[in-house]
């Protein structure tokens, strides 16, 4: 069956930090405002609105559209842990393209600061229970990866200096200072060889974004983008492919986003990778066709991935930088995308990008492996 | 754009009631499993799953689908309360409609005896904070109906009479014994005029169905159902609408739903309603069109909504008998319905019948109104 183009017509996000006053209802319909300002729109566009959070509780969709009056419409709140509000954006784009929906409100928002205590957990989740905890499996990766390809304490404290760095010209980011070398590889070992600064922090937060038909997007005020490939993919949860330097279901989802777009690797000017600790990013370099196996650390040295060079990596600042409420991170790293393709990005811009690449993976139900895994290519050709 | 249409091709569940020591997300694969088992297929036809839970907690859906290899598809979990797991149809049958997926499988789920204490509440949820809590809520809106329509509390406690009498041939019911009249009023109050047995008693549950194309209906073992209408609407919350004896936003998804299918109420020969309280029932028979405003009461006393009556309401028992795990009522109330469809509902069967309506509604985020409400229309036809 035919399907038709599909654009981002609008975006805006609320500052990711500690917004403890603020009900999360709030935090979202303050982002949905900003991408409706952002579009020009007054609401009546909207058609559908799709909202992502992990931790907001019930109804955090229809909750929100009450404060701002978009009342009626069908709201479905989509949970995928850290890929929340990506899958709500995978949901919406497929509604568009298939004529369902001329235009969907997609809304990402979590607010991690009103969670009293440890968050909650299976009764089914062994690893939970034996401490394999994200920042262990990510520790334990990571020394691998370094055993195996020689990368360096060093390597991996450069992917937080670099998004540190990017960050400094971001007002939504929750750390906007730069940090050295010494000051990420001084911090407190959480897991080792993970400094603190390598993990990202726990932050509240909203983005939004407008998907919608060409016909909306020529009405839009601001120039479209479109969504060239969105995949959703789960796990696989296979003991024979359990190569720990290897994330299977990014390499998978990649493949699949790839082909949807008919473009490779080489072609995307930028990205937004789902960087919840340093050794992350370079993972998702390889595991994305960045780089060949075990080269992630020449990418860094060289600073192919810091703005300037040939291929930025997380012009935002990514989770590291920005903080992570894991619902709202997904639709975070597409507003970022949309403000770069846009030449909008400021003293950030990554100068003539037309290709975005995001990736959102979460949901660690079995150690290595991840429940949900999103990618999106993006394009303002 | 031209669609295409939909079918539910498999149909299977958990019995409703007490299981503590089952993990959610085995409740979830069994109820995935008998969907899988009724249609026939080894899950190699399903393209992705969207699974439905209100208090299940992160990652549902691949917990579950872990537990019978179903591996690495698209998989979205969805939150709408009451109406989550019926959300998650809605989006499921879009997709197929559309083209983007052939066949789906929609799980919904949720255990209640696994929350321990009070159910977690939002910061804003003002109505909560002043004990407007549903069974609060529902009571004062049948004390007005009474008021209104001279309807009994005998007519109240009929609902529960009956609803009870058709689950004795249910053997996934919570409640699998009739109670009588005086039973039901002679019952603990809980708010007045409602008592225990006219409230819905948590439950743990899951249910599930196949949504797939009509190419897959053709290679299914049963005879296919096919869905003329799926309908999601969310709450208007408007201040000059809120007589307390009609539910807006069922009148107006019922709208949109018998607009869609091409048809009547007096074309609809049974429903599952979502009779969270006795009175619910009554309000729904005349949101739905099945009676006008205040004659809920002479089609219970003529026994109309009875099984063997003109238009059956809940020949599974219902919430009231089956017992209420949020998360999985949307889809139970639609395996209920196919069943009756292809004539297999044994002693509970509703003769002859060809067209069936499913409706849930609940997440009430402002008092009288509800944030997610939806209907489907289903026929074997």
């Amino acid at each position: 069956m035919t399907t038709r183009p599909v654009y981002l017509i609008g975006a805006g996000m609320m500052a990711f930090g500690k917004h403890k006053e603020t009900p999360l209802s709030e935090l979202a319909a303050g982002a949905a405002a900003a991408a409706l300002a952002d579009a020009g729109f007054n609401g009546d566009e909207i058609g559908a609105a799709y909202v992502g959070t992990q931790w907001g509780g019930s109804m955090v969709g229809q909750r929100a559209l009450k404060h701002i009056g978009l009342l009626g419409m069908p709201i479905a709140n989509v949970e995928n842990a850290c890929s929340s509000s990506s899958t709500a954006l995978h949901l919406a784009q497929m509604a568009v393209a298939a004529g369902m929906h001329d235009a969907i409100l997609v809304i990402g928002a979590d607010k991690l600061t009103h969670i009293a205590g440890p968050l909650p957990r299976h009764p089914d989740d062994f690893d939970g229970s034996l401490g394999v905890s994200p920042p262990a499996v990510y520790a334990t990766r990571a020394r691998r990866y370094m055993f195996e390809y020689g990368a360096t304490e060093e390597d991996l404290a450069s992917v937080c200096v670099k998004n540190r760095k990017h960050a400094v010209d971001n007002d939504k980011a929750l750390f906007q200072a730069a940090v050295s070398m010494d000051e990420v590889l001084g911090s407190r070992l959480v897991a080792d060889p993970l400094t603190l600064l390598q993990c990202c922090a726990r932050a509240d937060g909203a983005a939004a974004v407008i998907v919608g038909s060409e016909a909306w997007a020529r009405k839009a005020a601001q120039s479209p983008v479109r969504i060239l490939a969105s995949q959703l993919c789960s796990g696989l949860y296979r003991s024979d492919f359990r190569d720990m330097t290897s994330p299977e279901i990014t390499v998978r989802c990649a493949q699949k986003a790839y082909a949807q777009a008919g473009l490779q690797p080489s072609d995307i000017h930028f990205a937004e990778v789902h960087d919840a600790f340093s050794i992350a990013e370079m993972l998702y370099y390889e595991a994305l066709g960045f780089c060949g196996a075990g080269q992630a650390k020449h990418l860094l040295r060289e600073g192919a991935t810091t703005i300037g060079g040939r291929l930025p990596v997380n012009p935002s600042g990514g989770l590291i930088a920005k903080g992570h409420p894991p619902g709202a991170t997904g639709i975070a790293q597409v507003v970022e995308a949309v403000e770069q393709l846009r030449g909008h990005a400021g003293k950030r811009q990554v100068k003539g990008a037309k290709n975005a690449l995001t990736h959102c993976t979460g949901g660690g139900v079995s150690g290595l492996d991840h429940g949900a895994c999103t990618i999106h290519i993006l394009t303002s050709d």
